[in-house]
C-alpha cells in the first residue's frame, strides 16, 4: 500500500476545537487520487478526457485526529474494480499513526451516464 | 423530515470541472448538524460542554451535482440512536432535485472515549 | 451602501484561534461582488463573457472579528471607475460592528490584457 | 529573499474559470508566515503566547494566475519593522514567475490592544 501523497496539516485546516475539520480529509484524498491514477500508468487528465470519472460514493472512518504541526500521508489502495466502477481506499495517518481511512468510488461516465471501462484502462487499474 | 439548512453555492465550492467540490457536502451537513441539534433543544454548546460529540464515521452518496447560480437546502433525520451514538441522515437537494446523502455518525465522548448519552440528552434524541 | 450579501458565519470557517481566519473575508467579498455587478443592471454572467473581469489587487483593513454564531453582512460602494477598471469598497460587519474593509480592484480583460470598459458598462457602472 | 514555503496547486484550489481563487493566495502567505517567524528563531507558538500578533491589514497584487499542476512557491521578506507592528512582504510564484505579492502587516496584541515588541522580539525581527 503505497504513499502516494503527503502534506504539513494548514493552519486553515484546523477549527476552534484545534483539530483538522472533517470535509479537509476527503480534500486530501482527492489531491492522493491524482496520484493513485498516475501510479497505474493513468494519468488524470488523460483518462478524465475519455471516460470522465465522478466520485459517485465516499466512506470516512476516523480513529482520530490530525493537529496543526502533523503531517498528515496518504497510502492509495485499489480495492475493486467493477465494470463500470472503481473503489480505493485512502488510508491518512500522521506517522504510524491512523487517523482516518476513506473509501472513494469512482464511476466512468459519458454525458453523465456510466459506462464500462475501456480494457485497456481496465487492464490498467487491475494490472 | 425538516428542512435544517439553505445557502445559495459559493462561487468558491465549484471546482474547474464546473460543479460543487466533494467535500463541501461535507461542510453543508456540518452546518446542517448544528440546526438539527438544536431542533432537539439540545443547542450546540450545551451538547458540546456535556459530552463532546465526534464525527466518528460519514457515508456520502451522490445522485447529482449542485452548481454555481443553485440554491443548497439539507433536510436531517434522526436515523439511528445508539447507547453512545447517534447517526443522522442529511438530504441535500437543489429544489426536488436531489443531490447527495449524507450520513453522519456522532458519538460522545469524555477524554477521547466513547461514554454512554446521558439520559436527558438520549430522550431528547429520541423524543 | 446598500447591503449586497450576508450570511451566518459557517464553522468551518473559524481557526483555532476561534476567530473567522483572514482568507474567509476574501471570499465573502467575492460573493457579495456577483450582487454588485447585479444592481448595477450587469450580471456577472453576461459581463464574463464580453470583458473577462480579473482582480488585480485586493487591500484588506481589519478592525475586528467575526466568529462562530455571528452573521456577517458585506456593503457594497463603487470607489472609482477608470478606463479599464473598477475599484469596489466592500464593508463586513456584524450588526453594527464592522469588522474589515475589502477593496477589490477589477480589469476587463481581453487575451490576458487590459482593455477600456465598452461605453454601455461603464455607464451603467458610473450611472 | 528566501524561500519559506511551497507547495502543488491544489484541486479543490482552482475554480471554475480554471485558475487558483483569490482567497486562496492568503492561505499560502498564511502558512509561509509560520516559516517566515521560525526563520527569524521566532516559533509561532512562542511568540503567539508572548504577544498575540494578529493580521491588520493585508494587500494582494496579482501578475499572473496559479492553474493545477502549477507549483507555488513563497519568498518572504521583513518590509518594515514598527514599534508594535511589522509588515512581511511574501512574494508567490510559479518557477521564474510571479503570480502575487502579499504585504501582511502583524501587529503585536494584548487583550485586544497594541502593545509594543518586547526588545528581544524586535531585535529577532530586524537582526
Amino acid at each position: 500500500m503505497p504513499e502516494v501523497w503527503s502534506s504539513p496539516v494548514r493552519f486553515v485546516e484546523c477549527d476552534q476545537q484545534g483539530v483538522v475539520f472533517n470535509a479537509h480529509y476527503l480534500t486530501w484524498a482527492d489531491e492522493a487520487s491524482n496520484h493513485w491514477w498516475a501510479s497505474h500508468g493513468l494519468p488524470w487528465d488523460v483518462v478524465a478526457a475519455r471516460v470522465n470519472p465522478v466520485v459517485k460514493a465516499s466512506t470516512l472512518e476516523w480513529t482520530s485526529s490530525a493537529r496543526w504541526g502533523d503531517t498528515v500521508a496518504v497510502d492509495a489502495e485499489t480495492e475493486r474494480v467493477g465494470r463500470t466502477s472503481v473503489t480505493v481506499r485512502y488510508t491518512i495517518r500522521v506517522g504510524e499513526r491512523e487517523c482516518c481511512v476513506v473509501r472513494n468510488t469512482y464511476v466512468a461516465t459519458d454525458g453523465g451516464r456510466a459506462i464500462p471501462w475501456p480494457d485497456d484502462i481496465r487492464d490498467a487499474l487491475t494490472g
